[in-house]
């Protein structure tokens, strides 16, 4: 049976692959050409964050990560985005 | 320091709170008369259903549910907003 600390540490990891997945994708979709100021573009990075936030939110809420934590994940992911965007735009 | 347990069991609380509170959302739309078959509501609906549903892979993943009884959350609010909508549909 895993203890409490071992379900903290899972939840930060299953985050931090949610926040990584959603990274990857909006890099296929640069590398791909498709404009970030397309709104099929925002409409996909919108939907992914909402629900990565949902997770977090909950992740919270069920004491399994503390607030700090989450909104770093959520902020790191935006480093990573700005990143991305600079290398493709002028 | 909560066990394993006190974890489970808010995780289970708190999804079906979180359940509740959109089969809320959809009764208060319902008596204001905003029909089913409009946009906006069915946009609304898919937002929630998909925040919801993210916050419950979370939580089959961070082991703090398990698959059955999560999609017995889902199924349980699918009911629930069938039972509404029955009551304002001819």
């Amino acid at each position: 049976m895993p203890t409490q600390t071992d379900l903290n540490l899972r939840a930060m990891q299953l985050l931090k692959e949610d926040a990584e997945k959603i990274a990857q994708l909006i890099a296929v979709q640069l590398d791909n050409l498709t404009l970030p100021k397309c709104p099929l573009y925002e409409e996909v990075l919108d939907t992914q964050m909402f629900g990565l936030s949902r997770e977090i939110d909950f992740a919270v809420r069920a004491r399994l990560v503390n607030r700090d934590e989450g909104q770093q994940i959520i902020h790191d992911l935006e480093r990573k985005l700005a990143d991305l965007y600079s290398k493709i735009l002028p």
